[in-house]
């Protein structure tokens, strides 16, 4: 019998379109590969294009991702989310992905994608940007590997 | 007796930091008198800073103020706040003035206040910007007067 | 010019179903004119049956009425809410009308209603019930007049 | 690799209050214990009494935990939970502990359970109580294993 506590999940936040090009997939899914080999865990809105890449990512390579989803229908998931949160909060659960996250990484995507990066940023987090929103304070990422690794400085030092 | 609705208060979104300069303050108490002056209500953060100011000015105008709290405690509405709804929500009642604005103007303002325009972006509503963020999309207003007559047009057309 | 700010709009929260028997919709009536009469506002989820009915009542009697759409879209709202607020929080939105009011009242309903009182009672407002959930700490009220009278006492003690 | 996705987690709601006598903690650790034996993660609060009880049983037997924080400091949470979400949005969050769930076991607890019981009973699932409130709908349960057994068949069956 195990009677001490697991240490809790970091999770690192990732934001992106619930649409997205093929590049933009590759990324997120290597994003999510990386994240998943440092032991860490996906925060993501739970839906298609980047967040379902990036979560397609971490599975493969054996990590955990939570989806907070927009709608209440659990169903809305993309099917490498292993841990659904249906916020029914619509839009508002933007705020939730960006505060669920140390850090955050975000790829492509559009308005809503910038209110997270806002969000998190407000909050002093890290923030990396790959081929996303270029905002004073947001790191330009090159490559996954290098938005990975510009965000591991923070969970770990923060 | 009157047995017949009134027609609701279409309300502009008055977006900017809880803290502000005195050039800042001008421009929020103008642009909430020319807003009330059309016959719209002003929504926003409901706050002290751009916040207090533009509820300044709309009600030394005779409009209506309504503010949206990240608290729980109505004490925390600047005075000139006349609808107080202390939603208890944090940052994620961001959301929620976006939403409650036909249109919005930014008047300074930082991570917050661009999390506030990009979700007003996302959802389709004119915004404006006065000395604040400059975004695709966003119209740069020179003056108070610019800026209400930008929004203006899509309060009357939408 | 006025340079003061008003006192904001003290406002009662009125819960129950969106839709309501003709009883209920006359019991809802006669509390919002009654609140209305007494300079108070009206806030609740804006939609039909007793919400329509208890913001009818208070805008005949010159009140103020406020609606916290569980939705996104204006138009949901019924056509007394002269503030509408359109949350597009689902069903959280339940704990901003029982946050917004300094006292609740109760008509009818079914659990998203109870779901209100609960909270309501949780932050020690005082609520009424006519024909609606009985608890320990509600007051079951047997008229409009006497929810009124037994919520109007928190009001000005609190 | 894995290049599938794995079944998301079943989660079962767990509510109660923030402080608890001893013996609705050992009715809580068992609860957390027979979930997840069943193969089932709990979600709840995220903070002390019921709520660190049943996680902690959980995670004695290899179970999955969830916790949604009213508040936005993810050092709020008890040490037995595993994914951490810090809401920020503070009882309204509850909202969000009923949808999570594919049905609910209240143990003790005050308001703030009931709103949460009424919020799953509004959305159809099954709810049951252990020495927490009688509602109609609710089911009565006399043990962990009674409680447990009861809920599951909803699970299966929904």
């Amino acid at each position: 019998m195990i009677d001490q506590p697991r240490e809790p999940s970091a999770l690192i936040a990732v934001v992106g379109g619930a649409q997205c090009s093929p590049a933009e997939a590759a990324l997120a899914e290597a994003v999510g590969r990386l994240v998943a080999e440092q032991g860490l865990g996906i925060v993501c809105g739970g839906r298609g294009g980047v967040m379902a890449a990036v979560c397609r990512g971490a599975v493969q390579a054996g990590g955990l991702t939570v989806g907070l989803l927009p709608g209440d229908d659990p169903a809305e998931a993309n099917p490498w989310v292993q841990v659904v949160i249906p916020t029914g909060l619509g839009e508002a659960r933007n705020a939730l992905v960006a505060r669920a996250g140390v850090a955050m990484i975000a790829i492509g995507g559009s308005h809503g994608t910038l209110s997270e990066m806002a969000l998190a940023l407000k909050w002093g987090k890290r923030v990396a940007s790959l081929r996303s929103w270029e905002l004073p304070g947001v790191y330009k990422a090159e490559t996954p590997e290098d938005a990975v690794s510009y965000i591991l400085d923070s969970s770990v030092n923060s």
